[in-house]
């Protein structure tokens, strides 16, 4: 049965309340999301940055604040710190961007005092809801670690596996994506998807199902593995994670899909102590939306994993 | 207005009618595509392999062999040097790859003697014809080179520049892609993305207009560009061809659209004296014959150009 967006808000309705803390929180677009947000019991939120333009904002879109902690810091850089160590603290469940640059928002982030470091290195999923494939996909990591190293796209896939679990999947299967399904010593990206895949049986990769190289048609489309007569691969067609080879080939699939096939989408960073919520400004509002639905799960996931 | 494969196929009754000669024709796929071909006025066909198999094929399919030159040369290998001699000599106009591997059919492109080398180096090139893009998109290189160098990618746009102009497209818009549209020394496709661009301005790479890096969305969206606040750009969501940074990059995206988005497309070997058709088992009917019309209208191009 196909997985979709829709199941993951309804899950939501089986975990408790979760809150977010926003970062310079005087942006039109974030406060619309955490409006929607709200009103649809995704989450509460703590807007952190300059109250008077909150405010005014808020006023323009109708929004009322008394349900909202609004706290007043001016500086956008002392702003990150406040709001992040809300979520360091336990007192918001997870953290996300508004009116400040991306690089700044991550330094709070990294923080090693107030941040949500937790010793594996960050990356990012962007999980698809895609007309024609029946399960939800994992793209990773199409934005946050250009070149992978091997031991990054090991690391990449343990924090990926994680929000898979989250989002009630439960060892979801990987496909290192290449051009080819068969290992050509002239394409290291083949190479080291073999490798992960032995890695993944060796059991230092756990908790998911590692089959690579693959390429593309094969990990998601069923039809195509059983054209090709890759019936005997751990992999046919359904894939939910796809690791890329770097963020050039990632990119380029994901703003091909978005833009050309019938996708809903959420974003998270990944790898740290509480779900972070990093969207850009030509994310359309339902991005952000969903970003912060995936956000709450996660929450809910880690807190019960770290008890 | 939208240029379509359509428009291809009308532009081929201003040319003179073309010949394909197919090696190791004994294949059920390639024949239907040639028989369509010839009936749609696309071009005849010289069938080089096993005529009793050919024969054989031919009646399954109801195809009438007496408007065909049929080559009797059972040994597949022999039958690809003597379809592409016709090739080499003029006599057929465009080489198709019929039941034969694709290692052993290229080796009768590279031939010294009897294929087709110009001294260029060989690419690949894709069209697509797409839904919600106006222009006709040449993918380059998806399936040929795997890690082109900056040379490699300098000869790749000046040969997709000559696919362009054979399908009537003047100057061509050519988009390097990457993750993002500024340089970042970190990220060394977005530093060789403006070295083609420079290359360009400096005439190295002419007939064309190179601007990258570029993502895909400012690529071949031009309300993303406007969105993005790109209009100072020499590409504004119009370019015609995509370069990719590397053959994973291509394919992934390639296969992506093929199946998730609408998508007519066609392909061709690049860089040769005369058109090479090698389309793969799990290309459909109508990406053989679309491939077909392509060749056609690069070899009356050829034909010109070496006048």
């Amino acid at each position: 049965m196909k997985k979709t967006f829709d199941d993951l808000f309804e899950s939501l309705s089986q975990i408790s309340r979760k809150k977010v803390s926003v970062a310079v929180a005087q942006d039109t677009e974030v406060l619309l999301a955490v409006k929607a947000a709200k009103e649809r019991n995704i989450a509460d939120a703590i807007l952190v940055g300059d109250a008077d333009k909150i405010k005014e904002i808020a006023d323009e879109l109708n929004m009322d604040l008394s349900g909202y902690e609004v706290v007043d810091v001016k500086d956008p850089i002392e702003a990150t710190r406040v709001a992040v160590k809300y979520v360091h603290d336990g007192e918001a469940d997870m953290y996300m961007k508004g009116l400040i640059d991306t690089k700044d928002f991550l330094k709070s982030v990294l923080d090693k005092e107030i941040g949500l470091r937790t010793g594996k290195p960050l990356s990012h999923v962007c999980v698809f809801d895609m007309e024609g494939v029946d399960q939800l996909l994992f793209l990773t990591d199409v934005a946050f670690i250009p070149y992978p190293t091997l031991e990054d796209k090991a690391n990449i896939i343990r924090n990926t596996v994680e929000i898979c679990n989250a989002c009630g999947i439960e060892n979801p299967k990987v496909a290192p994506l290449a051009t080819v399904e068969v290992v050509n010593p002239k394409m290291p990206v083949t190479v080291e998807a073999a490798e992960l895949t032995k890695m993944n049986e060796e059991g230092q990769i756990s908790g998911c199902i590692v089959d690579g190289p693959l390429s593309l048609d094969l990990a998601i489309c069923p039809e195509a593995a059983m054209h090709k007569g890759a019936t005997d691969r751990k992999i046919v067609g359904d894939a939910d994670i796809l690791l890329f080879p770097d963020i050039h080939a990632g990119n380029i699939l994901y703003k091909g899909l978005v833009h050309f096939a019938k996708v809903t989408n959420g974003n998270l960073i990944t790898g740290t102590a509480a779900p972070v919520i990093l969207t850009s400004r030509s994310d359309s509002f339902e991005v952000k939306v969903n970003s912060l639905a995936l956000g709450a799960l996660v929450a809910d996931s880690l807190k019960k994993n770290a008890k």
